[in-house]
């Protein structure tokens, strides 16, 4: 017997995303990617335009297309948009009209709060009815809700490096809330497939610098996803630097430990929280994280320190932006949607 | 009239400091480089063993040597000790009875209490009687003391990073001295030429990692250095990481605005600090540091920015570890030492 | 009915090859990876030493040991050696005794003339006896012997990237044999684990470098296996240059077009060759290769252009050094001998 | 006495070779740098567009403009375009009428040919009555012929790390002329500050790759100089490569030893051609080339190897592709034309 493979559809594959999106659906064993589309790329197969996938037959036959909403909900039952900001909320409405579940890749259906949205995106949401509706697409918060989604809010990646490793010191209201402190290095595949200047091999080569701060627009949803675990308004500091790698991000965070902790124990409240975790892995405190061993991997590595002499804990993390931080957390959350093994295609 | 030239020598010259000092040292106007020492390079010239030198003169015909203190002493009136931590101190001796003049790179002479150098290095501090003549060497702090001075301890890289930009901040009280949480990254130069696996291009390439956490050796020196400007103990948080760049430090500096500042004013304090200062540029709050600008230079750049929603100010510094973090700071602290502009042979 | 995995181990396996060997055998469906030797890394398991596997269950049982031959013998059927040259030829001889099957990554049984042998590696083969029974393992050249062999030579990495583009040109007879030029360019893992000064990150970054000019240690197989290509003793001129990036060779061939060569074809003589072969994708002449299209995979990509003003062809490939150029083409040898599809664990 | 500085002007300033131009002048003691012009940067500094160049007190006062020919006739004597190929000619002719003394950069004025600029650039020249008068500059070759010269044609890099390797083997008679072929290695500026997908740090990282295969634009200098050398028409094998550096060229070049050389001495032939030329470091046949010992400098490195086996000679160089290739270059230019000691400036 075997079981027909849901299709699949990628709008937008042209970026980094994209590319690695399509990379992971060709070879998950239970999908059929069935269109990708492209504006820029129409009629273009996708071996050819992505050569590492020059070998592969499905990638041959498989053309670019400028499809539209209506078409591509023909197509496919679950779509994946891999649009800038903005564009997808234009695709969403449609598509979800024609009943396609949707994962959506841009920060389009992040903010729940058209303030915060217009706030940190600087417009007016194109779409405010929809963002009730959506799921915030991190498994290891919201998996339950995330099986039932017809619209799924893929985290951003520096979001994902902060959320996962927060969460449980949060919970376990182990920390002072008050002090969180996040620095993130990011490799540059980050800042997408844009040809610009700041982006260019000879300006990031033997080059480290920090960027959007103190406000960068990932805060918005790392604030509102703490505060909604945390049950109340939290505020945090974040500072991303740009670092001269393709893949991979590192976070550290500080916090003070909460006054009413007496011995603070990161390892059994890591545990408790991510220890069936697929795609966690802790480091415990003897080992420290590195993008390397998370590269090309769904993984996010998770280390711990504890300072006596300033009674804070610093977390390290460490994922590859386009996999756990983009693509593959997408995939896992598809995973989810289509009840298949939480894991599959991703290891 | 020409004036005469002062001799100086720089023992154990074959790390990356020991070569960029003997760069920096035979382009500068006003020292003759009578001598390199080196055990491992005795019998060759410095232009074979560093070939961006080959076609200098005076490199092709100055040997390294395996000399003793006593020798140097008799060729230079001036030494920079570029040695591992610990040799420099058996050399500093009877150099100092000699009357040479000492600029030492290592850490054996920067911390004043010999019980925090065993806590920090591991082992007893082979010349205390020692600590107490020691001048830490960074200009923008001890300037007259340099001046002065017998033996020169020049600051490690992430010191000199750190406590440019904090300085001023902590002698006007404008911070919350119990809050402030450090985040550097430094290039590979940091780690030295040491034939280690950690090191190797391909563990360092596409690789971003922390380390030292929660207690690296060079908190020993920020944090006395810290005390000393504030008239109290300060304790501070610091994470360093590794990045895949061959030379930079940057710096990011997190505190909380002091609880009776009425409204922060970066600007007129940094311009307040440092408006003279030659190797200190301040960015202000619209541009932000990037190793690339300055790589090869003796500057540090910084900037600021007073985040509102956390009431916190966030500064940065960039500076290439090898100059301002080595040798061109101990170069810096010569020129004060010999009455030269200080700029001399740093521009 | 489950079929039973053919048992094997990997000797000598803590270099880049021999982790990128038990990654492979990990994942692969077929094989059981029961043993992994390494004298400095006894005891610690698989998933300790090479982070990237930490969430890997077998790796983290899986622990490395410090056999003999006759141990290994007896755990595994199949064993693949990645020792340094010279210490292979020690473990064969009571390997091959012991009825195991061996594939060799080192360059002990390449060669099959000691003379050459000892012109090239400086010293006399230890084992000259096994030279005549081993074949080598370019399934592109020798599939049909691999399939029967129970010592495999895995050739290296630049004749690797050499001998296939160069196989067809040859054996047409469609260049002149007397001008084949090759300039090859390697990623730093090509180098090993060694700690070594030469490849640290910082001498390494921003460098390029020829290096084993005239010489270099694989010219001896690259001409030995042309020569049996040609019929005839065949010289060709070989330079290697170090690049920095961690996987990858790009090699550019050169040769002119033989005399009797009415038109040259090449897109007919290279589909001729390789128009089946899985792991051979042809670019054509309208497109070049690029080593990050093959990184991580075990292609070999292959384009070509003739020149019309000088009567040459420039025929360029790239592969992955660790993989298509060791660890990947062995296992590709293996599934030949144990008669599985080609591409097993490989796609 | 004070000698009057010469005025000169950079038009074109926004590239790589424009900024350092801007670097290289700014430190030149005998000219004063009184424009820089760019049509999108008009109205800022020279300190606000390149950081590193902050501190300069008369960086932050020179202003950037949008001058044409004329107005820069007015204020310059001698003037460096920057500018994209075509677009110098434009330029060119009214800074002529108007007496100012011309470094052109771009590949405008290096052929003499125009039917030849035609068929590598592919359209009509837009001045060619100006051919004729423009000097090729590369004082190693041309030295008497710039001290003169009104219009010089400053040599593209690649030809430059191919020039002075091959002129004295071609001037000799030592080497084959058909049998030349030459494979370069290039870092990154080399492709401009052009926002190009192709060149976008993630694209570039963890790349090598060949490009213009096998007619590369620079091959018809490289060909018309090789041709006036040898007194013959010249045709040349050249394969130009993508490295991941910011700075830095390595060629390789391979040539039968010519048939009626009894010993080649390369020892002799280079040091009797470049003995006393102040940038050329010859490094003989038992060092080779490194870009990271030239990077930053007017340097070229020079080695080689004769290889008995094959009877050919390798001649490797290394250059700086913004200092020698370009910008260094035009400066050594200027020195040779203003008469000042060659190497001012530039050490």
């Amino acid at each position: 017997m075997t079981t027909a493979k849901t299709k699949v559809a990628v709008v937008g594959a042209s970026g980094y995303t994209g590319e690695e999106l399509v990379r992971l659906l060709l070879a998950h064993p239970n999908v059929d990617l069935v269109a990708v589309t492209s504006r820029q790329l129409a009629g273009k197969s996708a071996a050819e335009v992505f050569p590492r996938l020059a070998h592969h037959k499905k990638a041959a036959v498989l053309k670019f297309s400028d499809s539209d909403p209506k078409q591509i909900s023909q197509e496919a039952e679950l779509v994946f948009l891999a649009l800038p900001h903005g564009l997808a909320a234009e695709f969403a409405e449609p598509l979800l009209s024609a009943k396609a579940r949707l994962l959506d890749l841009s920060a389009d259906f992040r903010i729940k709060d058209p303030d915060v949205y217009r706030e940190f995106y600087g417009h007016d949401h194109p779409a405010p009815h929809l963002l009730g509706k959506s799921v915030y697409g991190l498994p290891e918060i919201y998996r339950n809700e995330i099986r039932g989604a017809k619209l799924v809010a893929c985290p951003g990646c520096y979001p994902t490096s902060i959320l996962i490793p927060l969460r449980p010191l949060i919970r376990r209201k182990a920390v002072d809330r008050g002090t969180i402190l996040v620095a993130s290095m990011s490799g540059v595949t980050g800042a997408g497939r844009k040809a610009e200047v700041d982006y260019l091999f000879s300006e990031c080569n033997e080059s480290v610098r920090p960027y959007g701060v103190p406000k960068h627009r990932h805060l918005s949803e790392i604030e509102q996803e703490l505060s909604l675990l945390a049950g109340e308004e939290m505020t945090i500091q974040f500072t991303p630097h740009l670092v001269p790698i393709n893949r991979g991000i590192i976070t550290t965070i500080y916090a003070d430990i909460a006054t009413n902790v007496v011995k603070m124990d990161p390892a059994v409240i890591f545990s408790g929280a991510y220890g069936q975790e697929p795609f966690v892995r802790l480091l415990g405190d003897r080992r420290l994280p590195d993008t390397k061993h998370v590269a090309g991997t769904n993984f996010i590595d998770v280390a711990w320190k504890v300072d006596k002499r300033t009674n804070r804990i610093v977390v390290m993390s460490a994922i590859d932006n386009i996999v756990k931080g983009a693509a593959g957390q997408a995939l896992q959350c598809m995973n989810l949607i289509l009840d298949l093994p939480e894991t599959a295609g991703l290891l």
